[in-house]
């Protein structure tokens, strides 16, 4: 697994856990303290309002995950996959592809998000 | 058209013109002086490494055109669009998603390139 490809994992990790310490231990190991994400619901600068926004998710839609559909299509420290949010019926409740850049030290500097039906070559359906 | 959409256009009319001049205007008009563009096979840096690529490219491909494959999904300044190669046959070359950021002048900034089949929502096929 590349130093990307881990980011990503923990990144999708972090929005998944409803456990405070383990979500910010996520997110130290996975996304820049400055780092930037945004998509087009929100616009958030800096690892703690990310940290805020995932609790907040985890608080408002319980049971729901984001599951990778794809492995990480990676070049020159860039990378992107899809992605989407299974409700905990199974539903999906929204769809969508990330577009990632790292910082030196592999982590996630710049995430942006686009939702709807993605498809990348390694999408797996 | 948004500025972004309309970068977009002249961005990918640039890579698909012989003429020096005319891809230069483009590319002016599109392309941050100091912006970077990235793919699986370059990495460029400003405005003048761009365009000697879309030269080289176009004196190695001759007759082929790069044709946007679906209208730019954006938000918050940025964007994505697909796009293959059509070869004078008829045939695809290649094809790929552009991921794209704007400067405040609405010139893209930053390009990041994915090749193989990418599909967004706005995809028509």
């Amino acid at each position: 697994m590349t130093p990307l490809a881990r980011s990503v994992a923990d990144f999708v990790a972090a929005w998944n856990t409803a456990d405070e310490a383990r979500r910010r231990a996520l997110l130290e190991a996975s996304f820049a303290a400055d780092g930037t994400y945004v998509d087009p619901a929100v616009r958030l600068v800096g690892r703690a309002a990310l940290e805020a926004h995932c609790a907040r998710l985890a608080a408002e839609r319980p049971g729901a995950v984001i599951v990778a559909t794809s492995a990480v299509d990676e070049h020159g420290g860039g990378g992107c996959f899809t992605w989407r949010v299974v409700g905990p019926d199974g539903t999906t409740l929204r769809e969508g592809l990330d577009v990632v850049a790292t910082d030196a030290t592999g982590r996630l500097a710049r995430v942006v998000g686009f939702f709807g039906d993605y498809r990348s070559p390694l999408t797996q359906r």
